[in-house]
Protein backbone atom coordinates (compact mmCIF):
# COMPACT_ATOMS: atom_id res chain seq x y z
CA UNK A 1 0.00 0.00 0.00
CA UNK A 2 1.56 2.95 -1.03
CA UNK A 3 1.03 6.27 0.45
CA UNK A 4 -0.33 9.30 -1.98
CA UNK A 5 -0.93 13.33 -1.86
CA UNK A 6 -4.67 14.66 -2.66
CA UNK A 7 -2.30 16.58 -5.66
CA UNK A 8 -2.14 12.97 -7.34
CA UNK A 9 -6.09 12.45 -7.46
CA UNK A 10 -7.25 13.22 -10.91
CA UNK A 11 -10.22 15.10 -10.46
CA UNK A 12 -10.46 16.97 -13.52
CA UNK A 13 -11.42 13.38 -15.97
CA UNK A 14 -14.88 13.71 -14.24
CA UNK A 15 -15.51 17.68 -14.49
CA UNK A 16 -14.26 17.82 -10.68
CA UNK A 17 -15.61 15.07 -9.31
CA UNK A 18 -14.30 11.61 -8.69
CA UNK A 19 -16.68 8.54 -7.66
CA UNK A 20 -16.43 7.20 -4.38
CA UNK A 21 -16.99 3.18 -3.25
CA UNK A 22 -18.43 3.08 0.51
CA UNK A 23 -17.20 0.09 1.75
CA UNK A 24 -18.36 -1.00 5.39
CA UNK A 25 -14.67 -1.87 7.52
CA UNK A 26 -16.58 -4.76 9.63
CA UNK A 27 -18.51 -6.67 6.89
CA UNK A 28 -16.45 -5.74 3.53
CA UNK A 29 -19.88 -5.05 2.07
CA UNK A 30 -20.24 -2.05 -0.59
CA UNK A 31 -23.15 0.10 1.04
CA UNK A 32 -23.04 2.74 -1.78
CA UNK A 33 -21.30 4.98 -4.27
CA UNK A 34 -21.22 9.19 -4.21
CA UNK A 35 -18.97 11.75 -5.88
CA UNK A 36 -16.55 14.13 -4.49
CA UNK A 37 -14.64 17.11 -5.25
CA UNK A 38 -11.32 18.48 -3.51
CA UNK A 39 -13.23 20.05 -0.99
CA UNK A 40 -15.38 16.93 0.33
CA UNK A 41 -12.29 15.13 0.54
CA UNK A 42 -10.31 17.20 2.48
CA UNK A 43 -13.41 17.85 4.71
CA UNK A 44 -13.72 13.93 5.13
CA UNK A 45 -10.04 13.57 5.43
CA UNK A 46 -9.94 16.54 8.24
CA UNK A 47 -13.15 15.65 10.42
CA UNK A 48 -12.67 11.48 9.72
CA UNK A 49 -16.36 11.26 8.47
CA UNK A 50 -17.74 10.59 4.79
CA UNK A 51 -18.45 13.95 3.25
CA UNK A 52 -19.46 13.88 -0.59
CA UNK A 53 -20.76 16.56 -3.19
CA UNK A 54 -24.29 15.55 -3.79
CA UNK A 55 -24.86 16.35 -7.95
CA UNK A 56 -28.80 16.57 -7.32
CA UNK A 57 -28.17 19.44 -5.38
CA UNK A 58 -25.14 20.85 -5.96
CA UNK A 59 -23.45 21.19 -2.68
CA UNK A 60 -21.17 19.59 -0.20
CA UNK A 61 -22.88 17.17 1.97
CA UNK A 62 -21.75 15.23 5.16
CA UNK A 63 -23.54 11.89 4.96
CA UNK A 64 -26.16 11.73 7.73
CA UNK A 65 -26.02 14.77 9.08
CA UNK A 66 -29.78 15.90 9.06
CA UNK A 67 -30.30 11.24 9.86
CA UNK A 68 -27.54 10.80 11.59
CA UNK A 69 -26.68 7.83 9.63
CA UNK A 70 -22.89 9.29 9.56
CA UNK A 71 -20.05 7.21 8.23
CA UNK A 72 -16.83 7.34 10.19
CA UNK A 73 -13.88 6.60 7.81
CA UNK A 74 -11.10 4.89 8.43
CA UNK A 75 -9.08 4.59 5.50
CA UNK A 76 -9.64 6.09 2.02
CA UNK A 77 -7.65 4.43 -0.81
CA UNK A 78 -7.11 5.41 -4.12
CA UNK A 79 -7.58 3.23 -7.02
CA UNK A 80 -4.22 2.43 -9.43
CA UNK A 81 -5.05 5.90 -12.04
CA UNK A 82 -6.32 7.48 -9.25
CA UNK A 83 -9.63 8.56 -10.77
CA UNK A 84 -11.57 6.68 -8.07
CA UNK A 85 -11.68 6.87 -4.37
CA UNK A 86 -12.93 4.00 -1.96
CA UNK A 87 -13.82 4.94 1.68
CA UNK A 88 -13.52 2.15 4.09
CA UNK A 89 -16.01 3.25 6.97
CA UNK A 90 -17.78 2.21 10.02
CA UNK A 91 -21.80 2.69 9.69
CA UNK A 92 -23.97 4.08 12.07
CA UNK A 93 -27.68 3.72 11.08
CA UNK A 94 -28.10 2.65 6.94
CA UNK A 95 -26.58 3.74 4.46
CA UNK A 96 -29.93 3.39 2.31
CA UNK A 97 -32.00 6.24 2.07
CA UNK A 98 -34.87 3.65 1.84
CA UNK A 99 -33.80 1.97 5.72
CA UNK A 100 -31.03 -0.58 4.37
CA UNK A 101 -27.97 -1.81 5.32
CA UNK A 102 -27.13 -1.12 1.79
CA UNK A 103 -27.82 0.51 -1.51
CA UNK A 104 -27.21 -2.47 -3.65
CA UNK A 105 -30.41 -4.33 -2.89
CA UNK A 106 -31.52 -5.39 -6.39
CA UNK A 107 -30.16 -7.94 -8.21
CA UNK A 108 -30.67 -8.30 -12.09
CA UNK A 109 -30.98 -12.01 -13.67
CA UNK A 110 -28.03 -13.39 -14.78
CA UNK A 111 -29.94 -14.28 -18.03
CA UNK A 112 -33.00 -13.93 -19.67
CA UNK A 113 -33.96 -17.06 -18.84
CA UNK A 114 -33.61 -16.42 -15.01
CA UNK A 115 -36.02 -13.04 -15.64
CA UNK A 116 -39.43 -13.51 -13.71
CA UNK A 117 -41.61 -12.25 -16.67
CA UNK B 1 -33.16 -8.69 -2.58
CA UNK B 2 -35.81 -7.34 -5.76
CA UNK B 3 -34.93 -8.73 -9.01
CA UNK B 4 -35.44 -5.89 -11.90
CA UNK B 5 -34.85 -5.97 -15.15
CA UNK B 6 -32.19 -4.00 -17.62
CA UNK B 7 -35.39 -1.59 -18.33
CA UNK B 8 -34.96 0.06 -15.47
CA UNK B 9 -31.29 0.85 -15.06
CA UNK B 10 -30.37 4.76 -15.63
CA UNK B 11 -28.24 4.96 -18.33
CA UNK B 12 -29.07 8.10 -19.23
CA UNK B 13 -27.89 9.90 -16.43
CA UNK B 14 -24.40 9.30 -17.15
CA UNK B 15 -24.36 9.90 -21.10
CA UNK B 16 -24.92 6.04 -21.99
CA UNK B 17 -22.46 4.48 -18.91
CA UNK B 18 -22.89 3.77 -15.45
CA UNK B 19 -20.08 2.74 -13.18
CA UNK B 20 -19.76 -0.59 -12.51
CA UNK B 21 -18.28 -1.42 -8.94
CA UNK B 22 -16.45 -4.89 -9.04
CA UNK B 23 -15.98 -7.30 -6.05
CA UNK B 24 -14.16 -10.40 -5.41
CA UNK B 25 -17.01 -12.86 -4.25
CA UNK B 26 -15.24 -14.76 -1.65
CA UNK B 27 -12.82 -12.25 -0.37
CA UNK B 28 -15.51 -8.97 -0.58
CA UNK B 29 -12.89 -6.97 -1.98
CA UNK B 30 -13.13 -4.35 -4.07
CA UNK B 31 -11.29 -4.56 -7.28
CA UNK B 32 -11.88 -1.84 -9.29
CA UNK B 33 -14.36 0.50 -10.83
CA UNK B 34 -15.63 0.37 -14.33
CA UNK B 35 -18.29 2.08 -16.72
CA UNK B 36 -20.64 -0.24 -18.82
CA UNK B 37 -23.38 0.64 -21.25
CA UNK B 38 -26.63 -1.08 -22.11
CA UNK B 39 -24.17 -3.24 -24.69
CA UNK B 40 -21.30 -4.57 -22.04
CA UNK B 41 -24.26 -5.14 -19.00
CA UNK B 42 -26.01 -7.33 -21.82
CA UNK B 43 -23.05 -9.23 -22.97
CA UNK B 44 -21.89 -9.34 -19.37
CA UNK B 45 -25.36 -11.21 -18.42
CA UNK B 46 -25.38 -13.27 -21.75
CA UNK B 47 -21.52 -14.82 -21.21
CA UNK B 48 -21.29 -14.40 -17.24
CA UNK B 49 -17.76 -13.32 -18.01
CA UNK B 50 -17.50 -9.05 -17.29
CA UNK B 51 -17.93 -6.44 -20.27
CA UNK B 52 -17.38 -2.78 -19.81
CA UNK B 53 -17.46 -0.19 -22.33
CA UNK B 54 -13.60 1.28 -22.28
CA UNK B 55 -14.08 5.45 -22.15
CA UNK B 56 -10.35 5.70 -23.43
CA UNK B 57 -10.60 3.11 -26.51
CA UNK B 58 -14.12 4.18 -27.08
CA UNK B 59 -14.78 0.48 -27.49
CA UNK B 60 -16.78 -3.06 -25.91
CA UNK B 61 -14.26 -4.42 -23.52
CA UNK B 62 -13.84 -7.82 -22.39
CA UNK B 63 -12.35 -7.68 -19.21
CA UNK B 64 -9.04 -9.89 -19.22
CA UNK B 65 -9.87 -10.80 -22.87
CA UNK B 66 -6.35 -10.61 -24.05
CA UNK B 67 -4.59 -10.21 -20.46
CA UNK B 68 -6.12 -14.00 -19.50
CA UNK B 69 -7.17 -12.00 -16.14
CA UNK B 70 -11.04 -12.59 -16.97
CA UNK B 71 -13.53 -11.97 -14.49
CA UNK B 72 -16.44 -14.60 -13.86
CA UNK B 73 -19.75 -12.99 -12.69
CA UNK B 74 -21.77 -14.75 -10.00
CA UNK B 75 -24.50 -11.93 -9.24
CA UNK B 76 -25.14 -8.61 -11.03
CA UNK B 77 -26.36 -5.90 -8.16
CA UNK B 78 -28.22 -2.83 -8.73
CA UNK B 79 -28.77 0.23 -6.74
CA UNK B 80 -31.87 2.28 -5.38
CA UNK B 81 -31.90 4.89 -7.88
CA UNK B 82 -30.63 2.46 -10.78
CA UNK B 83 -27.54 4.47 -11.60
CA UNK B 84 -24.74 1.99 -10.29
CA UNK B 85 -23.96 -1.50 -10.78
CA UNK B 86 -22.33 -3.72 -8.32
CA UNK B 87 -20.62 -6.93 -10.30
CA UNK B 88 -19.21 -9.94 -7.94
CA UNK B 89 -16.92 -11.22 -9.48
CA UNK B 90 -14.73 -14.95 -9.08
CA UNK B 91 -11.49 -12.94 -10.31
CA UNK B 92 -8.31 -15.06 -12.14
CA UNK B 93 -5.56 -13.98 -11.83
CA UNK B 94 -4.69 -9.90 -11.41
CA UNK B 95 -7.66 -7.47 -11.64
CA UNK B 96 -5.58 -4.55 -11.72
CA UNK B 97 -2.57 -4.19 -14.93
CA UNK B 98 -0.30 -3.37 -12.44
CA UNK B 99 -0.11 -6.97 -11.26
CA UNK B 100 -2.22 -6.12 -8.04
CA UNK B 101 -5.51 -8.56 -6.84
CA UNK B 102 -7.38 -4.68 -6.37
CA UNK B 103 -6.63 -1.95 -8.16
CA UNK B 104 -6.99 0.40 -4.56
CA UNK B 105 -3.69 -0.09 -3.85
CA UNK B 106 -2.58 3.12 -2.97
CA UNK B 107 -3.90 5.52 0.17
CA UNK B 108 -4.44 9.04 1.08
CA UNK B 109 -3.01 9.33 4.73
CA UNK B 110 -6.10 10.27 7.16
CA UNK B 111 -4.55 14.37 8.07
CA UNK B 112 -2.31 16.16 6.89
CA UNK B 113 0.08 14.99 10.22
CA UNK B 114 -0.01 11.60 8.62
CA UNK B 115 1.35 12.85 5.66
CA UNK B 116 4.93 11.68 5.23
CA UNK B 117 6.60 14.96 4.13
Amino acid sequence: MKSVNISSIDFKKGGGLVPVVVQEASTKSVLMVAYANEEALRETLRTGYAHYWSRSRGSLWKKGETSGHVQKVKRVLVDCDADTLLYVVSQRGYACHEMKKSCFHNRLPRSPLEAKV
